[in-house]
């Protein structure tokens, strides 16, 4: 499932809140109608937002008739909004950063014209290489785990949520094509139910059998379900290894640790910030307390109720095994309990 | 919020699983009734299907024109019926062998009526005491939280869980009463909801600030609203100090140990099983995965989805902080990592 086409010059999204329910596909025409499909989740996982952020300059490039300094002002724009609409993922700054200096480059020389197709260019570029990343990441991951088959994952982290077929989830589908008789327990991933919806559907698409649970019932999942491994995704790694995932992770890691099975996480380096030192500096979303006080639209607590919504959490490094990259194993830039500059396996 | 009433000779029950949208008592008039009331949580909360199960057995008693040792059997056969209602607190096993006990002494030298009437004051008895514990449970832990206001708690342990003012609730309702600043972070407890649905509920009648969030945000929370003791109730605990309780409760109590918190059970006595050696001894209810694929009637997951749905996991006694009940603080009945007779603060 590629929740991103080209059909054309059309860019359609398929409209992720809607699923398992309804298949609908939308147009996008323009940055705004791309910002709104980032903050409602209609487009969501790390780096699938990365993308569809650089497809979105393209649009706005695509769009201008101005001079080359007019544009790159217009793109200059652009990014900035389209960095607010989702803060915590740093793919999303990633890669428009990634398709201004490319549109900076162009423009430096040459006219308008050159740098619309340096900003399609770089944004076509981003997509084909997360599309890579995922299958260099299912390959490190399948090495990784050579016996394991009975996995817990949380929210979703497959093809909906990359360019290509996903990270910690693409990992067991790849464990799956190799052969391994695998068992895989969901989390519902409350409030937005990503794990039941998504992830059900991708693993159940896959063949490969799967249970649902409430999030509550995974640290004891773990226990008395014989679980092997623990594997999530990242929306943003900070230099010391400390890991932003969707909330609900750092749970799962101290259920993990205190089982003594690993904690994996699998995610592309363009989820690494090299510049946010630790989790501390990890800028957390929260988002509507309606998420909390509702089900798909229905109320769940009484009327005026407020609530705490962190859309992520923070899992410290001491707490994550491993983290797997389309690079291989990734480590922390840490030496003596501080960031350095350098580290391995990161761009 | 009492959920049972006396009227006069008719037993209502406040059917919880509509809350907190309609306010619907039910009549209850024969065991049947109270059972399927008990099976889908109309009536639930470890202390309050205790006294709905001794009331249970009063109803059979009452409809019954049998001499005593037909009426001895019959109440032994609705017994059976009532315990196998849940199976997981201990409380209903308890007070049903409590009143059948009573039965049996009464049925030695006396009459049907005499075993009838034995059976209603033993069911009343068991409703009175556990008012009693409420108050002392509310006393003990308010002494034990001298200072602390900010408060974490999980499902429902008030008034609508007992036939008092609470286990761990009703301790944060005697803070509060003694002039506590309070501030509540209640979770929402899925699959049932009971946090978000009777907690809230609770807590906002009694003027306390309580902020929900699901359940996965717990261990996030614990770290980033600088909560200062996580506080449940307890549907079984063991003489080693295992507690069953509400599923969600094991993840909590990882999250209070990695932040350095308190994770305090507030039960009383009648949810101490003595002839459970560890938690591993304790049943744990697996409930409909209907539960977990669906939130109130809707469905959340793609068809045909299985699910895992333990209603209960186990927190083992090494991160249970302390156990207080109506007596003072329980203290596990364990030497040298084995349980013993005996045992403090214990019937």
């Amino acid at each position: 499932v590629d929740p991103i086409r080209l059909a054309g010059e059309r860019l359609l999204l398929l409209d992720q809140t809607l699923l398992p329910g309804k298949e609908r596909w939308i147009e996008i025409r323009d940055v705004a109608a791309m910002i709104e499909a980032i903050a409602s989740l209609r487009i969501r996982g790390a780096p699938a937002i990365g993308i569809a952020a650089g497809l979105a300059l393209a649009l706005e490039a695509k769009a201008s008739t101005d001079p080359a300094h007019v544009l790159l002002a217009r793109l200059d724009a652009a990014a900035a909004r389209i960095k607010a609409a989702r803060p915590t993922a740093v793919n999303l700054a990633w890669a428009v950063d990634r398709v201004l200096a490319a549109a900076g480059r162009a423009g430096k020389d040459s006219g308008a014209g050159d740098v619309r197709e340096a900003v399609r260019a770089e944004a076509l570029a981003i997509w084909e290489e997360d599309r890579g990343a995922s299958r260099a990441m299912a390959e490190h991951g399948a090495a990784f785990f050579p016996t394991e088959s009975r996995f817990l994952t949380h929210c979703n982290t497959g093809g909906l949520a990359t360019g290509g077929g996903g990270t910690a989830l693409g990992v067991l589908l790849e464990l799956r094509r190799r052969g391994r008789d695998l068992r895989v327990w969901a989390t519902e991933t409350r409030p937005l139910l990503q794990g039941a919806r998504l992830t059900v559907l991708e693993l159940q698409e896959a063949g490969i059998p799967v249970r649902l649970l409430v999030d509550g019932a995974a640290a004891f999942a773990i226990r008395t379900e014989r679980i092997e491994a623990v594997v999530v995704g990242a929306d943003r790694i900070a230099a010391n290894g400390d890991v932003a995932n969707k909330v609900g992770s750092l749970g799962l890691a101290l259920g993990a640790r205190d089982a003594g099975i690993p904690f994996v996480v699998v995610a592309p380096t363009s989820s690494v910030d090299p510049d946010c030192p630790s989790g501390e500096d990890i800028p957390i979303e929260e988002r509507d307390p309606v998420e909390v006080t509702s089900v798909a639209g229905r109320p769940t607590a009484p009327g005026g109720t407020a609530a705490y919504n962190p859309a992520f959490d923070v899992t410290p490094a001491r707490l994550v095994t491993a983290i797997i990259t389309e690079a291989g194993l990734w480590r922390p830039r840490v030496v003596g309990g501080r960031p350095i500059e350098g580290g391995s396996g990161h761009r």
